[in-house]
């Protein structure tokens, strides 16, 4: 759906647009499915967390059918990836991220290493460029998990998914991959890259909507040994017999654990069959090129009065948004918002966060934003 | 709003209504919030946990302001409220709860002891009257925390919490109360029993909507002592400086992990609207009427045709829903599903649940109802 006219949005890597499709489907969902089938809708309410999960595994993570579910928050599902990879390594020392990773993922593995009495080692990353293989390895020593994002959510710096976790196994270390600004903005190969378990969020290029369920990645190899800590109704065999003791369902339904979010997940669901009728590869395309555009006219017309581009240059090395750095950042974003009709984000201390959907965005809304940001 | 002419819809204590509210509500988010606002209604949609969180805590819970908070579902939420009751017991040997609770409570409980290794202890509860002292104490012997349901989900017995939260007390255990099946249908007094932790759903009741987020209750004496599990960026202080380290916010938003689900949270906000202005005294009262009316014509309908009351026959001793025992229930709510109209739950292995709301449900409500049933 078009945002309100004059207004140029660029912030689809915080909060995705509603579409059209998302609209209908909610009114159908809301009107029909809850308010007139009731209770008898959770026939079809009950398979949309794999349903969807299935989707999203194959057109956008390069995963096999059974191996991703959609429920839970991004924060909730890598607490549950992250114990899980705990609980498997049973004689490690340490849990491992990057001190740019987003930062839910960092608190959450500082909870779990507190909890379980590991050390909880953060690298520093390159503030453009993103983790270093050569400052990863001491720190790999003992670790029972990597905790790595694929598209840094600052710099947009694209990880080597495949390098990185070649690295975490060298140690006997689990992969856990976050793709939150990944997932609808670049082509994900979890198959060929061997990860083994995988979140990310649903409501920046998925277009969910405001909270919308994560999705968990679970490879099918290590479905049978990894087990998640939430036991709860929703993984168990035989659900509705509520019988005693938890037995988890096998496969990727084990990972949810409560009712799932139904209006949430039908969204994710439209924004998921969109994305794949565009195609990965061409949004890929679109992207980079969006994101050329605007170093380019920031090159051009920003540099001078300040702004430098802290994304990396070569769009193969980054996702699909651009960061500037400006001293000062925050009083820009606010005017931007306030008196440009121009959406960016701020992020802390000097960062402007340029974020356009491949899917929505026009290379015009891209040129105008900045032409509005350069005359501020 | 009305369900479908001719429905006698008697499952509000597995899945509410569509209210008008909520649905015009849901328009309003929909289009207005996340359509036109996008990332800007965050500014709005921040408070929207702690928010109602307060509104449960006035009107339905008996809780003071800053004690209650909205997100995550109910089993994550009765994961972090276990778990955190099992880390401020460092010393205890168990975890205790009854063999007739709510399934995700029961395998919640299962799935922390195995990682904390503790002892699962399920006690045998009556099967109409619920969790029995005598048996209790035993159990509670080194136990770090007691987990009932306020409302049995199966027979609607109606526990003492009062009674059982001194005797976990007694005992040295936390006292956690599953509400699910209580708020909304019975008033509730967290301050004045001094229970320590509770959760419950809101798409019962509430009319919240299908999978809409749960609430949890820590009360506030607690709340500096008892730490959640999940360290989540909604928890940390100053969330938006995305600095390094975890340090948990002030009171119960300490309490929320990921993203919440604003499409719920404002369904179950009208929900609760709607509830506080019928006031939880006057649905009580009508919750009685009503369920006595259920067992009255059960008497003397269907008692000769092999039902038999499974719930308190005392209305001040159970919740807002009655259930009927008869051999053949599998069929029977099948059949009264699809020919006559009529929409109770089954529960395995013999159990009919009649669940009329006390906001929406008439009296010739259940008397056609039992009546259809009657007729089969």
């Amino acid at each position: 759906m078009a945002v309100e006219p004059g207004l140029l949005y660029l912030d689809d890597n915080s909060l995705g647009r509603l579409t059209r499709r998302a609209r209908r489907r909610l009114a159908e969902v809301v009107d029909g499915e809850w308010g007139t089938g009731l209770i008898r809708s959770w026939d079809t309410w009950v398979d949309l967390p794999t349903r969807v999960g299935d989707a999203i595994a194959a057109h956008l993570v390069g995963a096999r059918p059974g191996e991703v579910v959609v429920g839970d928050s991004t924060t909730v599902n890598l607490y549950k990836a992250a114990s899980a990879a705990i609980a498997a390594r049973p004689g490690a020392r340490a849990v491992v991220t990057d001190d740019d990773n987003f930062p839910t993922d960092r608190y959450v593995l500082e909870g779990l290493a507190a909890r379980h009495g590991l050390e909880y080692r953060e690298v520093a990353s390159d503030p453009v460029h993103g983790p270093d293989p050569g400052a990863l390895v001491p720190a790999l020593a003992g670790a029972a998990v990597l905790c790595l994002s694929h598209v840094a959510y600052r710099s947009a710096a694209l990880a080597d998914m495949a390098g990185l976790t070649r690295l975490a196994h060298d140690h006997g270390a689990l992969a856990l991959w976050d793709l939150s600004h990944a997932a609808g903005s670049v082509p994900v190969d979890l198959t060929g890259t061997g990860a083994d378990l995988a979140v990310g969020c649903t409501y920046k290029y998925l277009d969910g909507g405001p909270g919308a369920p994560a999705f968990t990645y679970v490879r099918r190899e290590l479905q049978a040994t990894l087990r998640q800590p939430i036991w709860g109704w929703f993984g168990r065999r035989d659900q509705f017999a509520m019988g005693p003791g938890y037995a988890p369902v096998d496969g990727i339904a084990s990972w949810l654990t409560g009712t799932p979010a139904v209006l949430g997940l039908v969204c994710v669901e439209e924004g998921v069959g969109l994305l794949a009728e565009a195609g990965i590869g061409r949004l890929r395309a679109k992207g980079m090129a969006l994101t050329s555009l605007a170093v380019d006219l920031t090159d051009a017309w920003l540099v001078t009065q300040g702004y430098t581009v802290a994304s990396p240059r070569d769009p193969d090395r980054r996702g699909s948004h651009v960061t500037l750095a400006h001293p000062d950042a925050e009083r820009i974003v606010a005017d931007a918002i306030a008196r440009a009709g121009v959406v960016p984000d701020f992020r802390a201390p000097d960062r402007i966060r340029l974020g356009p959907a491949p899917l929505a965005s026009r290379f015009v809304d891209v040129w105008d934003a900045l032409d509005r940001l350069a005359r501020l």
